[in-house]
């Protein structure tokens, strides 16, 4: 059985409840979006519309959990570690198991997720200096518009990830060959050129250790569509909660551009 | 018959004697640099350790000026519309037609250049300024060293284009994906981290317009091995003037990695 079956079952008995980060290495990881089927084509409409920060990988019939095309066996009510409930566009808990709040009507998104670029980063021999020093990854709300969908509308979250020069250069043309997981970064330099105020104050994760002659760079974030639901308050939403992710049976591989 | 061939045949009729940037548009254009054999093993080395300044394209053999792999009729001793000649390493004419010049010993090289990239920054609608302005492309000497082959060695030559930084990403990303033609840029931003004191002085071309908001980005340049070439000072040496290249029978679309 594959790295990924076997994590997905231990998550599934209750055996593994924290985060995903470097484990199954290879895998895809993606994040959860699950929302009432009346908002369903508006978050896919959303996510076509804004694919670096929503690339969207595979979506469930209504009512359906299973994502077969993601590994054969997923059911996305339990095999993920930890779940955030929104009701009207606020987080109202954390859940280990959503059995008990699945309903027929709720429709299920899995979107691209930086780890698989990251992987790939690391394997070119591009640090990453978060990674290095075993913290979060940085993320920043800016000022950077998304285009809305019906209801759905908000503004752009980005992680931020610094490199020398010569690395940034490389980083850019590694993720740029991963389209479906945020692709290229959106900046680099400037924060304030995104709307960032103080690039030491991220909305997620500690104070960043930007070196003399490195460059910030930007890439579109998965909490984009949190960010998003949060503002458009629909009824009911459920998402992974951060760095606790879908482990998935296709490889990051899969997800490179020839 | 093909642009390229058209072209050729006006260039070796004495009909065109000026540059050919913009001309054949499509059809891969090539530096040419030509060195008795003795020298030839250890350019081809030299390009070999570094790529990105000195892409090769093609090789003759020994005495022999055409290049059929670029296209069948070529003759590199007709089909420049001008050539530099260098006698122990200083420039000491400029022709049209290098027949007379031509010796069995002579071997020809051709090698990558950034008219292949240009061409699809342009057409993924990214602006090139000093085209736009109807300018030269500025280059300068860095101080970044090459690493050497046998008798040659030298610093880089790198050109520069200036965009804005969602631009600078989009042709870090394009570029990326001609690697042989020079590839992605060695550096952006701070031009002295490269040994460029002033980058209002380029050693060839006018003052660049940098605005606002924009960054610098350097490509290893072509005109790197010229450099190398009067600085190991070959007895004899022919190679293209700079604009007035090889247009070839290839396409640049055949040097876009998938």
């Amino acid at each position: 059985m594959n790295a990924s079956r076997l994590l997905r079952d231990r998550i599934r008995a209750g055996e593994h409840t924290t985060v995903t980060t470097g484990l199954a290495p290879g895998h895809l990881q993606a994040n959860l979006v699950v929302l009432p089927a009346d908002w369903a084509d508006e978050f896919a409409a959303f996510c076509a519309a804004n694919p670096k920060p929503c690339p969207l990988i595979a979506r469930s019939a209504s009512g359906d959990p299973s994502l077969p095309e993601l590994g054969p066996d997923i059911d996305v009510r339990r095999d993920l570690p930890r779940y955030r409930v929104f009701r009207d566009g606020k987080a109202v808990s954390e859940e280990t198991d959503i059995g008990t709040l699945w309903r027929d009507d709720l429709v299920a998104f899995a979107l691209g997720c930086s780890y698989s670029f990251e992987s790939a980063l690391l394997a070119a021999g591009v640090p990453i200096r978060h990674m290095e020093q075993g913290k979060k990854v940085c993320t920043y709300r800016t000022g950077l518009g998304t285009v809305p969908a019906g209801r759905l509308h908000g503004r752009m979250v980005v992680s931020m990830r610094n490199f020398t020069v010569p690395n940034a250069i490389r980083a850019i043309e590694i993720t740029s060959r991963f389209p479906r997981v945020h692709g290229a970064p959106i900046h680099f330099g400037d924060p304030g050129a995104i709307g960032i105020a103080d690039i030491d104050k991220p909305e997620y994760g500690g104070e960043p250790d930007i070196r003399a002659g490195e460059v910030p760079l930007f890439w579109a974030c998965g909490v984009t569509p949190q960010a998003v639901i949060e503002a458009a308050r629909p009824p009911f939403c459920i998402t992974h909660k951060a760095g606790h992710m879908l482990v998935t049976d296709r490889l990051n591989e899969e997800f490179r551009e020839a």
